[in-house]
């Protein structure tokens, strides 16, 4: 096992008619800003319940942030917190929103051009606190302190992370999934299963626990999408899959591991160069990762095999082949393409995304094993 | 899977060689009061780190807090810390000094007689700020709220939380196991199953990850407690069973879920009473609970029996019957003796700990379902 510093301060507050908490939660001196996104929160009810449980509070809102939360709109509401003097904000939404409200947070209290700081390895900054209302489980982003950003006009989509943007609170009902569109339930169950194999796939890093509840998310994960894909409205497996989505990314699989994440990196050029969703691009990527860097991973790859997808007979050759075939089933299961030819993406996207990664010096994976050429040879092995 | 609310504020700074961070990590201009045992501390090594890494900070000690930590030890250090204007404790040793130490830090902030917030059903108090330097895995409270304390005057041993009680950080050094009498090594691996048993073994709770996390845990110290018993001194095995010690009692697995403690509740009256070895209560009670209460874990016993022992053939009977003795048998392979009769503990104990829980009309377990009535069969039943 590695050593490890873990800090994670949020406040989970899960469960049925808990947004009515917030009335509490929030600060009663605040001026509070209300962070949201494309008006879905109209369509469900959430915010009708925030409102109610804020009625005596000082709150302004702010709608419109899009999925890949643009840095410009971002910049539109630090102007609007400002003018306002803000000095709380809540999220309500997905990761758009709430990882949107990160960035508004720590710009905020930054000087000079908040650019600067999502472009730096990892800063230590002053945030306005934050808080959230969850609605869509998914990124992770209301339990950590991370967040991604995109900057269209530069074909750029960078993540940061800060210790000040845990949120201070976050409220997970689960009856929030009743009412999502099937296809972000896929791309929430993706996002998650990908998030865990970041934090599981590398090697043998001694560390059983972490492993066995890696493995536990996955298998979970396994367990409920297909009940999920077929009826909404259950409330334990809502509440299965909005808490897997919080524990693949809170911080608590990764304590003493090393740690992949060169899906991600190569997904987010992905959705920089084409707008795919996030979760979509993790489920083309993955399998190509998983295929190209085998013998790094090897270990881990048969334990996956065994374990998470019950394959115990032939060669550990054969078990990670089922594994990797396995992986990209379950994927597809879920609606999602996994190929770049049936997203009409090719040859030139390949050039351009290992170009970007050459010239940026970027080795990515656990001990930077993923070089350029490797990110060509799992691109080209997902075409 | 029920509603929650869950934090964790400790920071966690975790392997070999971290003590050194003390210097950083002790508030400068603090004056600070170290708490610790009987002196293990200055044989292993421990003591001196410590003290090198504080050598520019205001530090006095204060020594002698004894297994079962007592009332009347920890308010000679209240006593102390206020003459010396306190105003961070640091405990270096176990359980027993870190839930000292809590008290201590609780009682300093206290408003009269300290004992009675520990006869409370729960706290919100201020206390003065701490932190711990852990020596022997077992109890979790280097990353909980919690804290049992005894006071043998009455022959009483109560348990108080204070969510201000959770340590700012805690420093795991794995090698600090390597020094420890395989007793407390045996005991500590007891009490961290035990406390896994607590908040898994209840009914289904529908909490599907939850279950797999406590199975881990569980699993994992099956797995490393003979290589513990053979060989104190691998630095991975030690480093999984001190993780596995604090993520056994830090509420990761307890979200959402019921939990029982009726274990603990009856063993805090066998060591009241004996003196026993916290976890040599524990070995001794817990086959007695799931024993008695069986119908009423039914589903969670025949799971624990198949996914943690692998006992997958027989009647659902046989296989809880299965994973009762397979509990016994790896308590007892730990060296400890699971029957009271092996400690010379007969009917009237069983009978001044039935009238116990009578007088307080406490209702232990789950939702209550252990009555008085069930302790005496609980207790016959592991005579």
């Amino acid at each position: 096992m590695q050593n490890f510093t873990f800090q994670n301060p949020t406040k989970l507050v899960f469960g049925k008619g808990e947004i009515a908490r917030l009335a509490k939660l929030v600060p009663a001196d605040a001026k509070v800003m209300m962070t949201y996104g494309g008006g879905s929160i109209f369509k469900n009810g959430i915010y009708e319940q925030v409102k109610e449980a804020l009625v005596n509070h000082n709150v302004t809102e702010f709608g419109g942030i899009e999925p890949n939360p643009e840095y410009n709109t971002l910049m539109r509401c630090v102007v609007e917190c400002k003018s306002k003097g803000v000095d709380f904000l809540l999220a309500v939404g997905g990761g758009s929103v709430i990882d949107g409200t990160k960035f508004i947070a720590t710009a905020l209290k930054w000087e000079g051009d908040p650019w600067e700081f999502m472009i730096k390895p990892g800063i230590t900054h002053s945030a306005v606190p934050l808080a959230s209302v969850l609605t869509l489980p998914a990124t992770g982003s209301e339990m950590n302190n991370g967040a991604v950003v995109s900057r269209r006009e530069r074909n750029e989509k960078f993540a940061f992370h800060n210790p000040a943007c845990f949120p201070v609170f976050s409220i997970l009902d689960p009856t929030a999934i009743y009412s999502l569109p099937a296809k972000q339930v896929a791309n929430g169950i993706i996002d998650t299963f990908a998030h865990t194999l970041e934090q599981y796939l590398t090697f043998d890093n001694k560390a059983l626990i972490q492993d066995y509840w890696a493995e536990g998310i996955l298998k979970t994960l396994i367990e409920i999408a297909p009940k999920l894909m077929e009826n909404q409205q259950d409330y334990d497996t809502c509440a299965n899959f909005m808490y897997a989505a919080t524990m693949g990314l809170n911080g608590f699989i990764a304590m003493g591991v090393a740690q992949d994440w060169a899906t991600h990196m190569i997904g987010h050029e992905l959705t920089a160069l084409h707008g795919l969703d996030h979760g979509v691009t993790l489920a083309i990527v993955h399998p190509g990762v998983m295929s190209v860097m085998r013998e790094a991973k090897w270990t881990k790859l048969v334990q996956y095999a065994e374990r998470v997808f019950g394959i115990t007979k032939g060669t550990d050759l054969e078990k990670i082949e089922g594994a990797i075939n396995a992986t990209e089933q379950f994927y597809r299961s879920l609606g999602v393409a996994t190929r770049l030819g049936e997203h009409n993406i090719g040859e030139a996207t390949i050039a351009e995304i290992v170009r970007r990664f050459t010239e940026r010096g970027a080795l990515l994976g656990e001990g930077g094993i993923v070089t350029p050429e490797k990110v060509g040879e799992i691109l080209n092995r997902v075409k």
